[in-house]
């Protein structure tokens, strides 16, 4: 816990001076003001987080975090438990969409086994940093220790911290693997907004009706069966929560302590972030939303952020791939603040609208 | 007008079959069926133009039209005419928007001089295509003679289909720049839609409220003085278009007769695809629309197309910028097609869901 509160400690929100001074020339550049919509907020918060007129977001690096979920012995996923050690071999092979995704951003994937419940080889080329073979079911008690919780929010954020440090990381991007993950991930936004899980559960990889409705009964289930306090994070994500959701909140901490950029990708990495932003209010300054979800419950997250994603492309992939397109439109926006000349340079006549 | 027709007779609808293939693998890859949203839809439509399951988006071209209007002595922009000019010149340097965006993609960009009212030097890196020193005022009549649409329609086909034989582009797009062009081009969406002005106009480069009243009213006029058919696409350019907007739609339809996609850019470049689309219906099958504009009479455009958007981002700038940002998107979504593995390729475990 000491050093989990040390971490806290080291997060101071971004500089507004310099998102301000950002604004100032973003409103000066030979275009009408504000036509560049979202990219000049991104821009903005960017100048805020780096500290700087010229922010560069050049090196880019995604931690696809795994782990499983004792609650799959429920049936609330379409497919089997095995997937999500199958999926990370697909991931370290470059067979996956993220592989894809990423390489097209030119950004670099790391994969995590935070808690996967299979014995991974020890020579797939993945990060082996396994807290627990998966998480106990949330459905009959608390999903893991609290002292595993902090374990996992600590992981995360060591791993970002040492690739800022070794490896000048400028952009990280979060993204998430694991069978039955949209589950533990729904219970979180139901503690945290204490609306009913009937109105927040989706389909994850693809569930028919009925089994939707028996997600949103094992849903309900693990809220009353751990009563998770709203106003303690840390007991949130210790009874309903997931190993790779705890280093995806940690990712966050970490990022927001080094002072550089975070885009998380769908339901399970926001919900990660949600629980960082709990815990550490000043974390959201260096958060970016990258895509709207198609799975119901992300709305509701959004809204509680006040983050507004950047992407609505109807994706409900995981992996990180969100993050992945997100990160270019990140990338563009530190360039439209460096780049566009202002009216003044250029020579062009300016209205002042 | 022979010229017209034979290009409007090469323009056949893409392939329907290679469309179909394409679905069927994206449904085997190793992740949930639809999982990637409307980036498969991108895939599977790029298969169709290509005819290939290896579609391939990589060298990739905006042409920036530029023209004046004779409508800007109304009083509906912010900006004052000479300022086409001088960004036409901020284009050549590389210091505006779309140079920042288009480098940021790997596209080129090439301004055209449509119709720009002033006479800009021979030695600026442009393509000096001037039909007419800008359009006549369409509050008073018809924008230019009919056969000056033609022209432009044919110039904008041609510099595509150049572009393609001699440079192998693999993706266009199209972009606009005009002082006063959201005028004519709300007058296009209002006589194709049928929907009074008041419901379709927007403040362009940013005017108050009064002065956007007054544009309604300019708008209302340029249509009670030229009845434009709705039903004959040429006369409507003609009466209430523009040379950049002709050449807009121009570039779609040599795009179409080339069998290569075609990102438009927002309100303008939208509308002079609408116009390509009337003209000829099978050359949807070959655009793409690369953002939600902010601009309102947008939406009436994508519901005409039947076309959603990729991005919706707020902007309302034009140049091309938002083709530039969508492009990224078009060309990620080529790569989810060939490079993700399918279930059986990696031996990862199918539910088919």
């Amino acid at each position: 816990m000491k050093a989990l509160q040390e971490l806290i400690e080291q997060i101071e929100p971004a500089d507004s001076n310099w998102r301000e001074r950002a604004w100032e020339r973003l409103h000066s550049q030979i275009r009408p003001r504000g036509s560049l919509g979202r990219l000049e907020e991104v821009a903005a918060r960017l100048a805020g987080i780096q500290q700087t007129l010229q922010p560069v977001v050049d090196r880019k690096l995604i931690f696809t975090m795994a782990g499983d979920h004792g609650v799959a012995v429920e049936g609330v996923s379409a497919y089997p438990q095995e997937v999500t050690a199958q999926m990370v071999f697909s991931f370290a092979q470059g067979w996956a969409s993220i592989n894809v995704l990423a390489k097209h951003v030119g950004a670099e994937v790391r994969v995590v086994d935070c808690g996967v419940a299979a014995e991974l080889p020890s020579q797939w080329p993945i990060l082996h940093r396994k807290i627990a073979p998966g998480t106990a079911n949330i459905a009959k008690g608390p999903a893991m220790p609290r002292e595993h919780a902090v374990r996992g929010l600590l992981l995360g954020a060591q791993l970002v911290r040492e690739a800022r440090e070794a490896e000048g990381i400028e952009l990280f991007g979060s993204g998430d693997m694991g069978i039955a993950n949209t589950t533990p991930s729904t219970a979180i936004i139901a503690a945290f907004s204490g609306r009913p899980p009937g109105q927040l559960t989706g389909r994850g990889t693809g569930i028919d009706d009925a089994a939707l409705q028996h997600k949103v009964r094992v849903i309900e289930t693990a809220l009353a069966v751990n009563r998770p306090n709203p106003d303690d994070a840390l007991e949130v994500l210790t009874k309903v929560g997931g190993y790779e959701i705890a280093a995806l909140g940690g990712a966050l901490l970490g990022a927001a302590a080094a002072r550089v950029p975070l885009v998380c990708d769908g339901l399970i990495a926001t919900a990660g972030a949600l629980v960082a932003c709990r815990l550490v209010p000043a974390a959201k300054d260096y958060l970016f939303v990258s895509h709207r979800s198609e799975e119901i419950g992300h709305g509701t997250m959004i809204e509680m952020l006040g983050i507004q994603p950047l992407l609505d492309l109807g994706m409900r992939l995981g992996e990180g791939t969100g993050a992945a397109l997100a990160m270019n439109l990140i990338e563009v926006s530190s360039k439209i603040l460096k780049d566009i000349k202002t009216f003044a340079e250029a020579g062009v006549t300016d209205t002042g609208h």
